[in-house]
């Protein structure tokens, strides 16, 4: 599988006029490789070449990896002396004649520290932007990666479940984020979760990106859960917002108008319409209510490996859907110093349709 | 507190010959605000200059987090076209005047995707690596730093006692890992745990950086052990190693040595002496042993917020230690596909001497 990969790749090269990528330790490595880099202090870079075999750039520790890779690749080590890396760096540019080419990178995930001694091996090469190519390889995903995902989402939503019976007035927002990743890993997640578990009651869920704080839920707060589980790899990222007692009108009243605009994302998605249509879709309703100024991001964006990434439901993006794209839908009205309200769903487009991974009740549930 | 840390960095500025310095999401940004930040796909950079109030550029849907700021802070806001994210940097450089300036970075966690941008913002400034400038920020730990450490040290042997009991022939390494990290979080971890621990068994011992797999421990394996728990935003990093069932003679021996080592380098560690007699300390007991090519790593790196950080115990770092420094003390000795063993303990320098903040038996524990 990681084969047919790494030949997409290099076909993608010759399309996109590029002599060869690098890639530092990231979803994309894994992608291509299958294998666990870690990201350090001590850099790892692939260089992928056309017509050529892979060279790894690694540390002397790591080189037991080697053996793990499904291709053949040429390994240069370089040892503890940072002094001593570039050399490695340089002597890997050799092996593949790059000095003077057009080597693409990804910067939403190279580091300057990766990137600085790649040039410092290979300085009169162009680095362009390869981050359209890199997106393209992993954007439509095949029936192993969709299946993957329903169970990152299945193990999610169990182990949302198993917490519910705990929200009690009085925990702390901390407690429950606690509680939830162990349930997660309980319930199948790897170890390594997609994201911490976004707790945030009452004015802490007006702030989308919140973290768990040690304030207490208390009655008449809305609770907002954006949780996420990790299987083989895929990533699932949901969103439910829970009242905790009995909460106000307008509480009641933005859930619903969120409740609404999500379904409405949803029912926009489809092949062959632009990523545009699906914020449309969900902002028209938010605005109509009235309440589009607190509405202050996008509507979805891509997950597969990352929690974040291509294609992203942006009011601007006439990207178009196609199959096998998997993405969120998640609305969310912000009353700032007061309440919140989010509810995301993961779609996976179909041949004729789209597929919604999730399925846990939408509806304002009462916790406490 | 970020006050303090604030007025220091703008200090360094100056012995630095810096005009400002850039950081993105990561270990220094909360060190210097007190703030999570996540690392995502929408830039985050925090420009700090001398003599004026540090600018943050930040997507809209993260602008409440500018009332978190402990100090004065001048917010310059982007929407969620990335085609107008240049347009936000430029301002954030022209507001500090920094076009054409020495604007240090920080390569290790910068990404090539915010140095882009703001390198647009400010296209005529130099950007030197201020890496050692700001570990020197982070290198002395205060006493608050180290009592964290020292909890975060205390929640993750606890959390392997709790696992200890349950490691049987026949479990998996994954099984092992993830009621693991279940106990870290019942310990009182954050969720955000420093790092996906290492269980890793039999022949997987003996790569230094394993990740758990889904092979079952079977008798004669020797079991290494790689966790940490995260406290108040402070990690621990600990290694034992165990074995499952009888073990061959070799295992006993080189566990021995590696438990040696690690005293001597423990032993080794005072105000005053270069990182290097630390490393050359352990070494020696490893070498004389005859195992020398099979500890194929440093002895040894600075923690706190982050895993790998300065000071690194390397046998060419000349560096002094000095009081607070915190770091591991890990030898290894790894018999390819066969077993591997490491022995790591959390130190941090004292006025005097050395503390130990890690106790737990390392001697060689017979578990399943």
């Amino acid at each position: 599988m990681t084969q047919t990969r790494l030949d997409k790749l290099t076909a993608s090269l010759r399309t996109s006029n590029l002599d060869a990528v690098i890639l530092n330790p990231g979803p994309t490595l894994k992608y291509l490789t299958g294998i666990n880099f870690h990201l350090m202090e001590r850099p790892v870079v692939l260089f992928v070449a056309q017509g050529k075999d892979p060279v790894l750039v690694l540390p002397e520790l790591e080189l037991p990896k080697l053996d793990l890779f499904p291709y053949k690749v040429q390994g240069v080590a370089y040892g503890e002396n940072p002094l001593e890396w570039d050399e490695a760096f340089r002597k890997a540019a050799q092996v593949l004649g790059l000095d003077g080419k057009r080597i693409g990178v990804e910067p939403r995930n190279l580091r300057l520290m990766e990137f600085r001694h790649v040039k410092a091996g290979a300085p009169e090469s162009d680095y362009p932007d390869a981050t359209d190519m890199f997106d393209g390889l992993r954007l439509r995903k095949d029936k192993a990666e969709v299946d993957a995902m329903r169970k990152a989402v299945k193990i999610a939503q169990d182990s949302l479940e198993a917490v519910i019976p705990q929200m009690k007035i009085g925990m702390t927002e901390r407690e429950l984020a606690s509680e939830l990743v162990v349930q997660l890993l309980k319930h199948g997640s790897e170890s390594e979760i997609p994201f911490a578990p976004i707790v945030s009651a009452g004015p802490n869920s007006a702030n989308p990106h919140a973290s768990p704080t040690d304030r207490k839920l208390q009655a008449g707060d809305l609770l907002v859960v954006d949780w996420g589980a990790t299987y083989d790899g895929y990533i699932s990222d949901l969103t439910r917002t829970f009242a905790v007692g009995e909460v106000d009108e307008e509480c009641r009243k933005i859930h619903k108008i969120v409740q609404e605009a999500n379904a409405a994302g949803c029912a926009a998605a489809k092949p062959g319409v632009p990523c545009a249509n699906v914020d449309k879709a969900a902002r028209e309703v938010i605005e109509k209510s009235g309440y589009g100024k607190y509405f202050t991001h996008r509507t979805g964006h891509g997950i597969g490996m990352e929690g974040h990434e291509a294609p992203y439901m942006r009011g601007d993006n006439m990207q178009l859907l196609e199959t096998g794209m998997a993405f969120t839908v998640e609305p969310g009205i912000y009353l700032s110093n007061r309440n919140g309200v989010r509810i995301e769903d993961n779609l996976v487009i179909t041949e004729n349709g789209v597929e919604c991974l999730s399925d846990m009740p939408r509806e304002m549930r009462v916790v406490g």
